[in-house]
């Protein structure tokens, strides 16, 4: 009998985001598997701290690089797939020994996370269940409580590693756009967004719901670096009066 | 003193997608509000039913219309501008006389949701707070497994109430898209989908989360109508192998 595999999302940071879904999940694994960089802490396995126990199995997936190339670099691609398979290994040698495996996700499992690459690979030949989370641009837009799209407004969700000409052309067409992935790619989205006409709408939200965050206009943040997990909105739907 | 105005998400329909910080937000509040057609119980109001108490005000604010219709008629924008004033107003005295409002929303609060209406006529003079939830679309592609973005994935979300033409154009140009309102559009949406090369990628999901979900391959859907709150998801990301 195989055992069930979670993909467990997480919400943005803030462990009261959790549903309550999450949590029974979390009470049912008894592996609980986390994504993270080499050397550093899982993010998603701190929000869910409160809610692992002692007998929990814990089992930590490494990423084998520290920074995203792009796509075409085949060694990163190689390296990235290679880990990807020993990951998915990993969790099946649990679940055909019949143990439940809930995988961690920050946010929403299948909305740009890493559970994706396992569940394709282990959802064919194990039963599985993806418990949705919160999004990062849900929490970060609601934590500064700008109303992002309304009515008939187009969203455009936007990786900040797209060119500038093609992140230009994308804000300049859409109502409302989130762009993701910001860190190093600040100054060529800052760029993006003035040649679009948006630069005056746009908001940087870094480390949304938690403690730490820190949220302004865009055009009156510095030009200092920013951490990869933050995000700017360009909020489609302006107040009334 | 004033009261506390919550937007409260509470997910798009499992009981168990509410966050933890929703159900301690009802157990702080002293009213309840939730919007709903005339005639129709509010499907937000369902949602978090179990977590209700006797000496909770319900403060139900009724529609004056039950469709939509497009944003240039003058009538149904006066109508429904008054509608949200008279809403405000109601919800602004419970505000003045100390009481916490949570206003329900389903999905997450500041996206295609009502309770922005009310946002941005209270929050300016009342102490707000916004508890983000998890969307339909979330919602929808976890109950199906499949996964929407990943990598330099763009993600478009479009009304299905644009026009044909434009919702070919969109949906040609994104990895992967969402189209939200699909109801009566749903004859369009598959022409635009037909147009743009992606009528074989899109899957129909109807009443996501719920116990009475359906969904398919939107190619092999028949010509029946479906209901307002289906979401049509054109994956951008292909399971490997």
């Amino acid at each position: 009998m195989s055992g069930r595999l979670i993909g467990l999302g997480t919400g943005p940071g803030d462990p009261e985001l959790l549903t309550l879904k999450a949590v029974r999940a979390l009470g049912e694994a008894h592996v609980v598997a986390h994504f993270a960089k080499r050397g550093n802490a899982s993010n998603a396995r701190r929000i869910v701290q409160a809610h692992l126990r002692p007998d929990h199995v814990e089992l930590p997936l490494l990423y084998p690089v520290t920074t995203e190339s792009p796509k075409a670099e085949s060694a990163y691609r190689d390296a990235i797939e290679g880990f990807y398979e020993v990951a998915a290994a990993q969790v099946a040698a649990h679940l055909r020994a019949g143990r439940t495996v809930a995988v961690l996700s920050e946010g929403d499992p299948l909305f740009y996370g890493s559970y994706m690459h396992l569940h394709v690979r282990l959802s064919g030949s194990h039963p599985t269940e993806v418990v949705p989370g919160v999004t990062a641009m849900s929490g970060c837009w609601s934590a500064v409580g700008h109303p992002i799209t309304q009515g008939d407004d187009i969203l455009t969700v936007l990786p900040g590693t797209l060119g500038e000409d093609e992140l230009a052309h994308r804000l300049a067409g859409s109502e409302a756009a989130v762009v993701m992935k910001v860190g190093r790619n600040l100054p060529k989205i800052r760029r993006a967004l003035a040649l679009a006409g948006r630069l005056q709408d746009a908001f940087y939200v870094e480390r949304g719901t938690m403690p730490e965050m820190a949220a302004c206009r865009l055009c009156e943040r510095g030009e200092e670096a920013a951490p990869y997990f933050s995000i700017v909105l360009v909020p489609g739907w302006r107040a009334r009066a």
